[in-house]
């Protein structure tokens, strides 16, 4: 098995490297500020069959809605061609925590997402602009540091609606034209509910002749369907998928439940595939299958749930300990959680990332603090033991998740290029009064 | 009074107005990319005796630690020179989120802070090349809109130390110099815990000749030598402030209890000045007097008391209603909390910030999110009544804050120029045994 | 002072003593089982003079009320007449527990209250018989012990309908004919909202000539008509009290407050009382000023807040250490409590009480655990600092009250004979749909 | 199935009936105070088998030590002796709330456990006399109402010390004798960890020709020694038990778990038997598998964790759903909790226990309230919802078991009939040291 200790079983074992794939590609190498070619960083699936860890980033939507680039409810990404500079400078946080991959902010880009329910972002830009400077913008990063590229697909309100195969993948292959023209390093199908929609679009990008990864959004509950994790696991390896595993829905603890029944399910099925694992940074003990969309606090009121650096510490150490060595995060992780991977895995690895210049392990920088009663606090026994209080006596542990039971088909999912109406609305709220968690 | 609500009687009773002042500047009015001279804004005074009111911006130290450019411990503002972008980014979300001022990244930028226990930036960058670089980011911010530049100060380890008053003060001046040059807007002595330093700080700001704002980070009981509240502000009115207030350590309901006793203060004094406050965005209802760096979770565990959005727009009512006419925020507050109170007064504003482009009220743009259930969030009684719960049943509500009693004088509060050794750590680490608030 | 430590200012300074008194009654002296008159004890203030501590009793309502033998809401005791031996074994509990009072279970006993909103016992049995059984019981088991007897009489509906000074204080006389005639050890008028009923009750029960103690159930922030807890404790030592302080309504935490803010006032108006305070075994830090009554949990879903035997360990010694030498409990306090305080204050007082045959302090019993893991919590160090979790992760820490804003004289407390009609509860239920705490 | 409801199914498919058994006695039939002799009262199985719902009693050890007549560590029932009117006090009130079942309090009444660990109750009174008098207070109150009195035996030190079948068996027969001379109605083998133990008892409980139930203190995980819920159903019924299910250990919530396991493990196995459930009154969702004990909360810091009668009402009616007929308590079941059983069954049994004289049901009582707030609380849809708050900001909603790990066999499980010793104290202390759940 590629999880073992052994070097050599590692390479003897590994499933295909980039170096023996033929890509396609239509654009030039990658080319520095200073306009010379850039040698050719060592690819993916390279890295991964050498047993090194590839940090993945965290989570654009929830981060640049924060800083004012993104809106909650379409959760689309044109901010890569309104605000460039703002999408660079996240990128550049992520590659300065220790990112190695950096993800085309290409999350929700599909043609259809892009005009659904009023959104202006298709007719204004079009799908392909917003696709072309997402890779654009992600190359330049990538290019100051040893990151790679990853373009990346999700989940589609065409496959809500039960358009056909054809209609679906065609929806993919548009994004995917762009990650070709762009020349890419990997792809990267994420956030899926549907087992049958995320091999559709693995089906789609392993076109490219490149490593696809691909991530569902499920528990160990497994998908909408029904589809045990195991058997995701697996649908996705024989789709093509080099790298499988979760991404967002859920906290790290319960990803990591879900990945370690999609390791069994491969075991099982006797096949090879590398892991990745990108969870939420909330803390979500109290999902149901749906994921945090279903908690009354999404998405306004997540605050208190957010994972301190030292939860992602223990979140990291035991991906690592699962096997799992594609190790990133979802919605909540800002650069200072990617950091945190960074530091926890420092001795593996070997190097530490430049944002460590700012950050002395496990709170050593507390020892320049002025309070004494703080300096005491610059130890690892500290941190790692701390129960930090919430400071909010009148909010509980847990909620009670919205549990509505609409799946795939349902005329509530259906797209729908006009602004949701007032009655619509109306219908909505009416629904929600009946709803466990508000306090009125 | 000034917080009349009668036009009339704000400008007849309102303190000096910066029109009736002459600044001293050594430098050339601000110009634009094109070249051109900015037409003049108008003032701090002007607009705050008109009746308007002043949008702060957030905290710059805590974000930016997060993004990887401040070192949690020093917190110095190193970044204006080692990372100018990120620092201009941040600004830049907070201008587009409605800040009308941007403070200088000047906070701890000292020179006796920039050199103490071991912080290398005194000697390698100068505290004068720090200040005048965050007055130029600063400066470039602001005239991408209609924002005034605040020159910061804020209180040293000279005096903790016992340094004298001539001393002491002189740390401020050469702090205040570059303001000078650089041509800020007005001055802001903020974050002293002694009302004695403050007075010392406003005195030499006001040799500007520019407005004073001066915001202490007491909570109701007053400074750490006892002083109370309405003391304070008494203190620092006739210490020349024309504004006063209270800025971190405590929560939005704290610091709003604080700010009514300095009200009452000054109304009982017969004294006139502007209100600001600018808390922090973490709940801190268990705080003693010595604010949230008691607290066993500062500044790494904090997450579970982050304010919510709806949580600001009831502190910006709030203070609002209170006569507080400089409404902004500290340590936790991202820009998409200055938001939260750019919306919330909207209505008495005139107009929202860009930020709202991409936020429609109460939640509104969830109208266009995918999942019905999510839609029927989409309204102001959804978010205000909510609750939100902190998905962590090992947490509990409330931390006991250390209580060190460590006042100015202590031997570990003295100014050190070397590294915290050891030995030194090793006795801090002793005393942190006995403290409540671990779980070992 | 009285409080003080030296004996002979003790003494010197004492409030009248009961040897000095002429107690009237129309009873014979005290006889046991054995047909023998039973030696004199020693009197209350005698005790108190000394230096003594008087240990109360708990909570007879909330008690029978969980054994099935009180109605909660009229709150009632006619178990005296109609289960005779629950009552007992409840007062043979306290007294084994180590209480040195027991309170005759006069609660509510007052006619008026016996024939309110549909209330049978008035008319079943009257008055006259409960509180004639209710003395017989109490004397019974008193005499089993070192204890003494006291008539307890508590606020009436008559003053919160208006009724006239000579109309409620007839009320009064009549119970304590009963106390006369039965000839208890002294009179305690407890739980009175307001200090006006209060001193009228005083003034009753002083007219039997013995010593009189007199609880107010209120919190810091003084009586329901605004006088201060300070002035509420010189009103009723002017009207006769020998004893005063709070009972109920209130943890042990805000009752000792509200001590101190009486111990104050009684010294401003150089006045001297014994201290007496009976809290309840509730923790309530989110009452308003109408107490526990107000708190959404109140009465049927309290038992998340019920105190542990060592926070009454705690309680004990700070109420000793205040100088309070009337040391009881209210509802919520079963005999474990009331043994707790026996436990704490066994140094001081020399002895311990029967029920500690079945404790050893601090949880020393679990060392006869079978489990090793148990054992190992015989010990003081593990009980005192142990935080126990509620079980409960979607219960918060605290509660919003019910703030109806009734007081005296509104029509909703006005006394009525027939029960709450279909129509008055329905008026109840829609105002109720308002009010915070409730999710729906 | 007898969980069917067709009527007819019942019983033609019910397990052995009381009536086609030959029970051995050597008393006379049971006689009123009268002196006549008391009608045969109809039999637990033919009450079980005519779809009656049994109603079990409360927890003794813990209710009895709260009124200081049992030593928390030993749990032994000697009050039966010492102290027999706060026995007989404690079945009259589950009585009168409604059991219909009253247990001899017999629990740890085995000879070895009454001399483990410095305990004097062997040798002061003897096992025998210990359980003569609890089957006589038993029976007596029995004969008070419609109830029947079980004899029941528990789990034995002589177990965990690995004494053979044959030693533990003759510990258990020993209590048999006195059962069948005092000639009770059935039999129960309770709160047992280990399968094969309850196995022993219930064997030689069958001796008796008497109905024997069996419940052991497992949760869903299983036996101690990995034996699961469902095989330790099939393994009791195979030896004999006419009724099986689990008691004590765990809130019910978990416990109905683990009777869902237990039911379909017995259907898996085409084998019939009654369901029994007696729950603790705790909240215990942080459990592991040795369940309350092993919370840090146990025994003396549980108050936050006490179910409300509301919590009780939705056991019941779950355990109802199940198919569960014989509903009743563990520790923590106070009579009020017993009753909120009977009341949530009034209309399915038809009638109310005379407890519900002084408790109108959902809360009803407090239309009679003196203020109108409460008596807007006289209604089901405020009581069913009320999500209870603790009072407590400083405690958590879970614990952190401890969890040594020590099993049947270990030398700190062993009996041993001297009292622990200092040095085996410090060693338990030492080692608690170390376990989380402690604020320092």
């Amino acid at each position: 098995m590629w999880q073992s200790s052994s070097e050599e079983d590692l390479e003897k074992d590994c499933p295909l490297t980039d170096s023996k794939q033929t890509a396609r590609s239509t654009e030039m190498p990658p080319v520095g500020k200073d306009g010379k070619i850039i040698a050719a960083k060592r690819g993916l699936l390279e890295r991964l069959c050498a047993g090194e860890v590839i940090i993945g980033d965290g989570g654009f939507v929830v981060a640049l809605e924060k800083r004012g680039y993104v809106k909650a409810g379409p959760w689309t990404p044109e901010a890569t061609v309104e605000h460039p500079e703002a999408v660079r400078e996240l990128h550049r946080e992520f590659l300065r925590a220790g990112s190695t991959v950096m993800q085309t902010f290409t999350f929700y880009a599909s043609d259809d997402k892009l005009e659904n329910r009023g959104n202006y972002v298709e007719k204004k830009f079009s799908g392909q602009k917003v696709n072309e400077a997402a890779c654009d913008i992600a190359r330049e990063v990538a290019n100051e540091g040893d990151a790679l590229v990853a373009g990346g697909v999700s989940q589609t309100p065409s496959y809500l609606s039960c358009k056909s195969e054809t209609d679906v993948k065609a929806i993919f292959r548009k994004q995917l034209d762009v990650f070709i023209k762009k020349n890419v390093d990997f792809m990267l199908a994420e956030y899926f509910e549907h087992v049958e929609e995320a091999e559709w679009a693995v089906q789609v990008l392993k076109e490219s002749g490149k490593p696809v990864g691909a991530t569902m959004c499920i528990g160990p509950e497994g998908d909408l369907t029904g589809v045990s994790a195991g058997d995701c696991a697996v649908k996705l390896v024989k789709a093509g998928a080099d790298l499988v595993g979760v991404n967002c829905h859920f906290d790290p603890t319960t990803c990591l439940k879900t990945m370690k029944l999609m390791k069994e399910g491969l075991e099982a099925a006797n096949l090879k595939a590398h892991l990745i694992v990108q969870p939420l940074a909330f803390h979500t003990p109290d999902c149901n299958k749906q994921g945090f969309i279903d908690l009354p606090e999404f998405p306004f009121a997540l605050e208190p749930r957010i994972l301190t650096r030292w939860e992602v510490h223990k979140y990291a150490r035991d991906a690592y300990n699962m096997g799992i060595r594609y190790i990133g995060g979802c919605c909540g992780f800002e650069p200072y959680h990617i950091r945190a991977i960074t530091e926890e895995l420092a001795a593996e690895r070997g190097f530490l990332s430049k944002a460590s210049e700012k950050h002395d392990a496990w709170g050593g920088g507390l020892a320049m603090h002025t309070k004494p009663w703080v300096r005491a606090r610059a130890q690892r026994a500290y941190w790692e033991n701390l129960v930090p209080a919430s400071g909010r006596p009148y909010s509980a542990s847990l909620s009670k998740p919205d549990s509505w039971g609409v799946t795939r088909g349902d005329k509530d999912l259906i797209q729908q290029k006009e602004m949701t109406t007032e009655n619509q609305l109306k219908e909505m709220f009416d629904k929600q009064k009946n709803v466990a968690g508000m306090i009125v």
